[in-house]
């Protein structure tokens, strides 16, 4: 069989071999190395997509167990019926209107087109355009499961009083319209991407965003009956399983690697590859900053050492360095992480001050860290000033309440979106599922 | 260094000037890009391979925690002894006997050679076929780590009263030669691959032959005590841990990226990485297509949501699509994946009526969708048809069922298939080995 | 844009010319196959590290879940906080002092320089050479998590008595001091490696250096208290959570292919493809054959199957294949496992006989089969020599020991490392952490 690229090369050295001979007579001097062959490029940009795209989708267990974890017995199954929900639903809205309405033709504005992604496309049909190209369904594919993690988002905040069905409701508006449309602002090249907002893998765009969805939510929805007395005491309600927590929490901190890595969107070229090794390297440094700091911060102020803060402090580094992993060195993140890391540990308090219910501590890790993360990374990048950067953090934090808002009251006033009280107490697994998580493991002193 | 790759360039450059010059007389066109080199071609299908392998490697911690969630806490470390041991013996089995009675020489025939697979090779002596190649290594990693998929789907159907040696010794003829000689037939290019038969990734294959060989079972080996009353009434036995079947999901669904993926066998060019990522997005939205329809249909059907039927409803999906994860659109994989999850709501009540007993509805999810995904195949490839996929389907169901049921029988007529009434009531981990999974968390309520 | 590939490739055909013409009159043969593209190489190379350090990195989630599952309930969260906490504390470590202690200017000798690593690195900085070449934040990130691998080890064996802070110093003095310093002399171009020792992924350098850290700690601490009476006798103490050890087994399993695979250090050619696949597939066999092993052994011995021996069994035969995963053949593999799987059947009573209490079994898997790995490269690599693998094996057991043992007792006579007897009763989650793992579960007969 005939070479291909021989013939080409041949063909077009021929045509260049003047251009050449001048270019040296001039002085021109050849590149230390040509580009990678662009059918390779596209092959690695895809890959990248594909690995960083399955362990995002891992991050989807990440936040069941963790959840699972920090609710109490009586509504584990009901956790899990909605993380593997949501992750389903963000899919398919993700498919049927999000990607198009975040990505298509959004043109310096402030939304795409209403319409289905690749409706009869298929391997077969696409076309392969291999010039700095990649599989539009691996970008499809990688695009989709960060939808569902900020969705994953909103379920723990919201959990233990919030009915099964009104929750999915919110999910289809928020998977399928206020996420792409806010989205479609900076990473489908909207007004906030014109304007200089940067947000490398989604401080703001995917944490803030559920944490400002699941604020709105938790306002609305009021705390779980019992977590705050008429004194304004606070009593905590542990959750049944921390090892599940901590196992949600290394799933999440794996599938970071994933979230961060493959936002560079390239692995094309040396320069790509050595941009991923370094964001590896800089998210992992901002969870151990984060981690480091709540430990000790803990045992200082409390003089115990408290594990679901230290968890939080992992997912707080996680969430910090996430709107910028590239730019710092790794000194810089730990500390961007440590600084997220102590924003939880005081965050958590405040909420209770303020006596939103948060079961988690979604928001403060989601949204409060998701907001550090955004305004330092001015800090490290000079590409990104501190003022557009607060533009963005408002633009979108008070689009996503806004929209959140509406859709939780509308919720509210026609399907209702609280539990009844007696279905509270029973808990939503015997209320709406009619089954137990742990049907044989007995009741501890600690049951509520 | 002399950089060899421009050396020969030029040198073949230099012999095709000619034949170029008159190309551009006559018209010729010049491709739009040439091959990948072929190295890289190597390199990148090997990466597959492993990628995709230690994906479906991970798929046996999902059907061990998937299992472990689904029975009593008696019998859940034995449960976890049966997934760790039958996935070492599948691996070993595969070596001994299995890969060459399913790869070497099968040649249109029904079954390939008796012999061991790369017994004295290692890295240095293998012999590295550039050309559209991979390391031989690397597909026995991926084609192994498939046969313990399907002794999986066994392991959880019989749980709760089946002993633990002759579950062993079933799983050895399982691997080492039922599901060795019937991959022949299509995959190791036997009869039903010249027929036309068409299993992308093993709908049929791999879950069916799982499925078939569950059934002729669990007929065998009756149903637990105290599962079906005399008057026909169904018992349902709630597993111990909802939590773990919960995780086992999410383990296989993202293990299932890699079962699928990886079935495309190459990553060397541009059209296959286009096709892996497909099957990314094809496969994960035939899962959510399925989690939706579950849980639909049961809060539709029962008035509440079943969990443990939305995780098989996921389960479903993936099955579903698995026969051709390929061709559909990812609109048609969503309904592949529905259907798949309606099938399930339906044949678990269905199995109880015939007091089949299977544990964790491995038979719905693994075995009627592993038929129905095969069969659904023609509706969006054009190159299989149905008549060849229902003959695929009925001569490796007539195969499996007959070659399982003799192994059953003659287990059972030698040394016994079945625990003692004492034994099974004690539980699996009292009577044979002799401890328990969770020895400090006391009893509930529903202790059976 | 003009393709600069075309400009060279023309530029060095011009040149070249002359060269080829003399060449092929003189007989010159055309290589079969031009090495790949350096930058393929480059960015294959780095993938390597990256896949392989995050599959390492989950090996984090696997100890602390195996180690979750092995303690007493009271002490589970502590467990957790252990494991989030070392590895964040590895890192740092490694970044502050370890990396460049191993790696830097080492030459032959004994240690490396104390110094930050890539301290102003960032990946805009990095200077990338794609001859050969890798990211060197992606190989950074690879060595890192294997220095929280060792660390690991150390956690489960000293479980239940030990205090956290001191826990964390010793985690500091061994991951920023003891692991590097040995490290060097084989990694990092010391005097081991000019000797000929041979550790290709560390079963000496990372496992029996974890190993004999817990040793030399699990000796100077002493047993738990009721572990043995007086006349000898030795109580079981069976742990909380069976289905989270299985767990446990399988992610370290799975990571392993990380730790062994990407070990290759490289990817960039057809030769590094094939061992890498070679490597997936013994160190999967050698897993499997010490899980049969333990297995048969345990039934034929105690007459019941141990699933606590049988994951020791598996971890056993991946301890063993790391010192050298790449040049057994297949059956070889199988063979090293199960010596593995053997000697831990019999280590873990012979311990207890010398009353080590060591609550996970990780100084037989670790420690032994550490050893036995080590000593048998000789059996397949003739590159290797008993005599040298001896004094490798000693000289780093020597030094651990005593460098560990004055960190012990540093600590011991300082700050204190053992808990209060009244603290190890109630459990480390009370007394340091002041939550319970578990709170609703409740307590079975078996609490103690």
């Amino acid at each position: 069989m005939m070479n291909k690229k021989i013939l080409k090369n041949s063909l077009m050295g021929t045509l260049l071999g003047f251009v050449l001979t001048v270019g040296l007579v001039v002085g021109f001097t050849a590149p230390a190395h040509a580009a990678v062959d662009p059918e390779v490029g596209y092959i690695l940009n895809s890959l990248l997509f594909l690995i960083g795209g399955f362990l995002v989708m891992w991050m989807a267990a990440g936040f069941c167990m963790l959840e699972a974890g920090l609710v109490r017995t009586k509504n584990v199954a009901t956790m899990c019926v909605k993380n593997v929900g949501l992750y389903a639903l963000a899919g398919i809205l993700y498919f049927l209107v999000g990607y198009n309405l975040m990505y298509s033709g959004v043109d310096g504005g402030f939304i795409g087109s209403l319409s289905l992604w690749g409706a009869s496309e298929t391997a077969a049909t696409e076309v392969i355009n291999v010039d700095g190209g990649y599989s539009s369904a691996s970008d499809w594919f990688f695009q989709m499961v960060f939808v569902a993690t900020a969705a994953s988002i909103v379920s723990g905040t919201l959990a233990e009083r919030i009915k099964l069905f009104p929750f999915f409701a919110f999910v289809i508006i928020l998977t399928g319209f206020i996420y792409p449309i806010q989205g479609a602002w900076t990473w489908g090249a909207g007004w906030l991407s014109e304007l200089g907002f940067s947000d490398f893998a989604g401080s703001t765009i995917v944490h803030s965003v559920g944490g400002w969805a699941a604020l709105t939510g938790a306002i609305i929805l009021g705390a779980r009956k019992g977590k705050y007395d008429l004194n304004g005491n606070v009593r905590p309600i542990p959750g049944s399983s921390l090892t599940l927590a901590t196992l949600g929490t290394f799933i999440l901190w794996l599938g970071w690697f994933g979230f961060n890595g493959a936002s560079q969107l390239a692995l094309g070229s040396a320069i790509d590859a050595t941009a991923v090794s370094q964001i590896f390297a800089n998210t992992n440094m901002a969870a151990a900053g984060g981690v480091v700091t709540a430990l000790a911060l803990t045992k200082f102020l409390y003089k115990k050492v408290d594990l679901t803060m230290v968890l939080n402090g992992a997912l707080a580094g996680l969430v910090s360095i996430t709107a910028d992993p590239l730019s710092p060195t790794i000194g810089q993140a730990i500390l961007i992480g440590a600084v997220g890391g102590a924003l939880v540990v005081f965050a958590v308090p405040l909420l209770d001050k303020f006596k939103i219910d948060d079961v988690v501590g979604a928001i403060p890790v989601h949204l409060v860290c998701g907001i550090w993360g955004t305004l330092a990374v001015p800090l490290t990048n000079t590409d990104a000033t501190f003022v557009n950067q607060l533009i963005g953090i408002l633009a979108i934090g008070a689009f996503v309440s806004v929209a959140s808002g509406i859709a939780w009251y509308g919720l509210k006033y026609t399907v209702g979106i609280r539990m009844s009280e007696e279905d509270e107490a029973k808990g939503g697994d015997l209320a709406e599922l009619g089954m137990e998580a742990y049907p044989e493991f007995g009741h501890g002193s600690q049951k509520i």
